[in-house]
C-alpha cells in the first residue's frame, strides 16, 4: 500500500499547470486576484493548489489562499498549522489568518498591476467572522469583491491521470474495507463494531476517512437517507448498508452497498436485486454528452415501470438525488438530480447513487464511484463482486 | 460499554433547563430571538439544545436553530438530515435550511411579541452564503442583527453532572484507546497503524472520533505543534506522541501523552520527565478563582527556571497556548494563554496542555482533560499510569 501511495502522488508540475489554467480563467472573467477559502472539514479548494490539508478545528484549520494573476501565492492559515505548512505545502508563503486585514493590502500593493476585482472562492464555507476581515482588507483598497467559486469548481471537475489513479486506489480501499466488515457481519454484531472494522482496515492501509463511515441496519436506520452507526444489534431479516469513503493522498471514493441477513423475505431480495440492477443500468446509461437530468429521468422511468417510484421520489428532493461529483472531497459539485443540466464529460468522477426508502423492512442503497471515459462510466468499485463474496460465505 | 452509555445520557429535563437559562440571558441582553448556527464539523451550539448531530458534509449538515423567547424552537437543517432529526432530535420542528428566507419572517410574525433584535450565535462557523439568507429574512422585517455568541458560550462553560459523567467516560475511553495502541508500539510500526489501533478501540467500544486522532513520532513530526499520522516507521530513539479525542454521546475528552522508544538519550528522558512533572504542577496549580494568565505565568516560570523557555514560548503564540475548554467539542472556548483573563470555576472542563518543541530530537506533549471542582482540577485521564504501564512492558 505504502509503496503504491508513493508512486501515484500528484507532481509539482501538475500544480503549476493547475495554477496556469486557473489564471487563464481569471483573466477571461476579468478577475485580478482570487481569494480561496477552505478548512479541515472541506479542504478541496485550497488542497487543489497546495497539496496540503490543515488540521485541528475551525480557527486553527482555516486555509485560505490569495492567488494573484502574476507572482507568488500567499497562504493564510491558523497559527498551529503554519508550522506544518512550511514543511509540507506546495505554497511556502504562509501567513496568519488573523493578519489578513493588514497583510492583504500589502500584498495587493506589491503587485505590478492594479487589482480592481477580487473573486472569492468558497462562500459556502467561509465563516462570516473571517469573511468580514477579508472584506475590510479589500474594501480599504477600493476593490470590488465578487463570487468566483465557479472558476475553481470548473477546474476541479476534470481529473488528471494522477488524480484518477488516486481515486481508483481510494475505491479499491473502500472495497477492501467493506469486505473486511462483511466478513465479520453476523446477527448480534452492532453497527458500530462493523464500522470500526471498516475504518481500521482503511486506516491501517494508509487511508484516511473522507467523511462519515456508515454501517446502518434494520428498518428504522436504513429508512433514513443519511445516518450514522449506532449501538444497534444486527437482527434476523435485516438489510445492512455499508457506505465507506476512504481518502488516499487527499482523493476520495464514495462507495455503498446493501446486503441482507438470513431471514429476509423474497420481497426484500427482489427489492435489493432491483437496486443493484437499476444502479448498473444507471452506470451503463451514462455517456459523455448526457445530462444529470437525463440520468434522473431514466432512473425514474425504471422505478415507475417497476411500480416503485413512491419509494424513490420522496428522497430525491435533497440536493444529491442520484449522485454527485467525487474527488478531493467525498461530495463535490455537481449534484445530480431532477433539475441537473450538468453534462457528463470524460475525466470527471461521480458517485452514482440509487436509494429506495420507506418499505416496512427498511431501504436499500447501491452506490459506486465511476470515472467518465470517452465510452461511458468506468466503476472504481466492484459492488456485485462484494455482494457475491458475502453471499457465498453466507451460504 | 453500551449499558453505561445508556445510563449517563442527558435527560429531557436538562434540555428544558438549558433553554430556560438561555432565555433568561436573552432577556437580560435585550435579545428577542437567537439564531444559532452549527454543523457536522462543529456541532456544539445546536447539539446543546437538541441532542442531535447532523452528518453528511456542509450543505446537508447545516444545523441552525431559531430560538424565540417564548414558544417553540424551529430547527433548520440540510435536506437529508431532516429525516433523522424528526426521529432523534429533542426539537421536532424541522425545516429546510434553504427555506430560511421565506420561513423566518413567518415564524417571527407568529410570535406574540415584537422581535426587534436577533442575536446570532456561531459567526465563526456560519458560511457567508447561508448568512446572507438569514440576514435577508430578518432585514425584511426591520430586525436588528447582533453577535450573541457569548450567551451560548457562557452557558456551555458550566457542565451538569450528566455532562461531566459523559466527559469522564470519554476520558476513560481515551486512556483505553491509547493503552491499546501503546501495547502494539514497537520499532518499525507506522504512525498510521498505531492511530488505526486507537481508533478501532474507540469505535468498537461505542465512541466516536471527536477530532483528529494523532500518533506522531520522531524529530520532524513531534516538532510540529499539530500534525497528522503518516506512513513513517517508528525508529530507535524516537519520541512518540499519542493525542486521542474520543467522543461519547456527543461529549469529548482531549488526551495526549509522550513516550520514548528504546535508544533515547538521558537528555530526552529528562525533558520528557520535565513535561510530565510540569503538567502535573499546572493541574495542581489550578484553583477556582485563578485566571488562565496566572496558569500561563506559572508554567513559564517553571520553564524559565529549567532554562527551557525557548522551547516553550515560540509555540504559545497560537490561540490555545496551554489549553482550552472541552465539552461538546474537543476544543471549546476559552483558550488559555498569556492573555487569558478567563477565571476557572467549578464544573468547567479543560484540556491542560504542556508542549515543548524545537529540540534536535523533537518535542513533547502532555495533556489531560480536567474537571474544575471546589478544590482544584480533577483529571479524567491517568497519564502517568499509562506511561508507567508502557514502560513496565518495555523493560
Amino acid at each position: 500500500m505504502e509503496e503504491l501511495v508513493m508512486t501515484v502522488g500528484v507532481l509539482a508540475t501538475e500544480f503549476e499547470r493547475r495554477l496556469a489554467r486557473t489564471r487563464e480563467q481569471m483573466k477571461k472573467a476579468g478577475i485580478d486576484a482570487l481569494f480561496v477559502y477552505s478548512d479541515e472539514y472541506h479542504p478541496g479548494y485550497s488542497f487543489y493548489y497546495t497539496n496540503f490539508r490543515t488540521i485541528n478545528c475551525i480557527e486553527e484549520s482555516a486555509h485560505a489562499l490569495f492567488i494573484p494573476l502574476e507572482g507568488e501565492i500567499q497562504a493564510f492559515l491558523g497559527n498551529l498549522n503554519r508550522f506544518a505548512a512550511k514543511r509540507f505545502s506546495w505554497i511556502k508563503n504562509v501567513n496568519s489568518i488573523y493578519e489578513m486585514e493588514a497583510l492583504l493590502p500589502k500584498y495587493v500593493s506589491e503587485l505590478t498591476y492594479e487589482v480592481k476585482t477580487v473573486g472569492v472562492v468558497g462562500e459556502e464555507l467561509f465563516p462570516i467572522s473571517l469573511y468580514r476581515d477579508m472584506e475590510k482588507a479589500f474594501v480599504k483598497d477600493g476593490i470590488n469583491i465578487i463570487d468566483a467559486g465557479q472558476i475553481v469548481v470548473q477546474e476541479r471537475l476534470y481529473k488528471s491521470k494522477a488524480e484518477l489513479d488516486l481515486i481508483r486506489k481510494a475505491g479499491k480501499l473502500a472495497d477492501d474495507s467493506i469486505l473486511a466488515a462483511l466478513e465479520q457481519l453476523q446477527i448480534g454484531k452492532t453497527e458500530i463494531e462493523l464500522s470500526a472494522i471498516g475504518e481500521y482496515v482503511t486506516r491501517s492501509h494508509g487511508g484516511e476517512i473522507g467523511s462519515a463511515y456508515l454501517v446502518v441496519s434494520g428498518p428504522d436506520h436504513t429508512n433514513l437517507p443519511t445516518w450514522r452507526p449506532m449501538e444497534r444489534n444486527i437482527e434476523h431479516g435485516d438489510y445492512v448498508w455499508f457506505d465507506f469513503n476512504p481518502m488516499v493522498d487527499g482523493y476520495c471514493s464514495d462507495t455503498g452497498i446493501t446486503v441482507a441477513m438470513e431471514g429476509v423475505t423474497e420481497e426484500q431480495i427482489r427489492i435489493m436485486n432491483f437496486a443493484y440492477d437499476t444502479n448498473q443500468r444507471m452506470v451503463e446509461f451514462i455517456k459523455p454528452g448526457i445530462t444529470g437530468k437525463q440520468l434522473f429521468q431514466e432512473t425514474l422511468r425504471i422505478c415507475e415501470n417497476a411500480g416503485l417510484a413512491d419509494y424513490f421520489l420522496p428522497y430525491t428532493k435533497g440536493m444529491r438525488a442520484i449522485g454527485h461529483g467525487v474527488g478531493l472531497e467525498v461530495v463535490e459539485t455537481p449534484d445530480l438530480g431532477p433539475n441537473s443540466d450538468f453534462v457528463f464529460e470524460p475525466n470527471m468522477c461521480f458517485g452514482i447513487k440509487f436509494d429506495l426508502h420507506g418499505f416496512p423492512f427498511g431501504g436499500v442503497r447501491v452506490e459506486p464511484t465511476v470515472i467518465i471515459t470517452e465510452n461511458g462510466a468506468e466503476p472504481v468499485n466492484d459492488l456485485r463482486g462484494m455482494r457475491a463474496k458475502y453471499e457465498s460465505n453466507f451460504k
